[in-house]
């Protein structure tokens, strides 16, 4: 039985959790609380020991990260639903659109995210609970977020996080209005992946994603959000925020 | 015909071209020259229009990212050489690997390379023929990344490179002192990708990379360098520095 570790549906927890969902896989799902910071407690780094959400378990082996866990349920557990296009070229442009998640759009978006709702829930707490939470916190890039978060982002780099999701947004936009989905012509883990990090991007920057400005973007996050897939999911699985 | 556009064998330029050599497979190589800027010229953004090399011909089709391109050639071009392990769960851990190289390890070294080589190479250029040079960049982050060079990059990110490559290395040689591979106990794309950005190492870092702190990595080094494929790529391809 296929057991994943995750957030809520959104992010990083998001993509394997909707590729499972999709392909109509059987799966435990043990979410873990972040405002807890269950991911950074001792029983989850000794599954995953750089305490980062999500981490699949599959017959007692763990794989993680969330892009390499996608390609992992397709590799491991074909189905009828595929969620890599047909032909090798198009593989390569769903991993382009994949790779370009993990490396550039994710980060601007998450810094902005942090801002708005991790830095509120750490400013709650008492310079020795906050001592505590990062001590256990094993990547010292992510304790600089956690100082960060609570001492407040520089607003230069704020300012050029909203720079780069400006760049992502257009780039997604001026992809999808000539396009139904990113790579191949068919649904694939490179809409998931840009879905999981663009999928609340209407609510939350509705001033840059919108059905004037985004027309393409708009169009295919509508798209998603009426497949019956993304409709359970959401149904089953609380979202934090 | 394949035909692959790249810079010398280095960096990322090296990771597709030792791929080609390892499954043996005929290709054209049309070698760029950066202290020309080549990369950014007209008729190259044609084929890549983000300006970087390396990228793939194959049947008229163009596929760029280096870690993307050695995938496209297991996936479309299968030889008896494997360059992926067999199990599904060691495929993930070689991606998790080659991820790496692309998210954390090839950063902090490429801005010390560009600290060394780079900076020296675009201080003799004087003030206009350098703006023609970064106005011909397409990629803002990169355009920066020229002009930090040029300026000289500030000492607190050149330390902060240098504490990321320490840990780099402490990964690779914790890894390689247990492991004969980075991945599944054979060589694959994770020890192409990681050693396109490792390999000269030993003389680039010999104060961090070398027998006595670091006797799994340079075991592992050699053990490259010694392979037929590796030798032959080095002998017919000439590099840069």
């Amino acid at each position: 039985m296929l057991k994943l570790y995750s957030f809520g549906p959104g992010a990083n927890s998001l993509k394997p959790t909707l590729a499972l969902y999709e392909k109509g896989l059987e799966f435990e799902h043990k979410l873990l609380n972040p405002a807890k910071f269950e991911h950074h407690s001792d029983w989850y780094k000794a599954i995953n020991p750089r305490g980062q959400v999500p981490a699949l378990e599959d017959d007692g082996k763990i794989i993680t990260e969330s892009t390499v866990i996608c390609e992992y349920l397709e590799d491991a557990h074909p189905t009828e639903v595929k969620l890599r296009p047909a032909s090798h070229y198009d593989v390569a442009q769903m991993r382009i659109w994949t790779k370009w998640v993990d490396e550039y759009f994710c980060w601007c978006v998450s810094t902005i995210g942090w801002h708005r709702h991790v830095s509120k829930m750490v400013k709650d707490l008492s310079d020795a609970e906050f001592e505590e939470v990062v001590n256990n916190i094993p990547i010292p890039e992510q304790q600089v977020k956690w100082r960060r978060a609570r001492e407040g982002f520089p607003q230069d780099l704020l300012d050029e996080e909203m720079r780069k999701i400006g760049v992502s947004v257009k780039r997604l936009d001026d992809h999808l209005r000539d396009n139904e989905w990113l790579a191949g012509g068919v649904y694939s883990l490179a809409d998931i992946c840009n879905f999981a990090i663009a999928g609340g991007m209407d609510k939350g920057f509705p001033e840059l994603v919108n059905e004037n400005d985004t027309p393409g973007l708009v169009r295919w996050l509508q798209q998603i959000h009426d497949r019956p897939a993304v409709k359970a999911m959401f149904a089953n699985v609380p979202r934090e925020f």
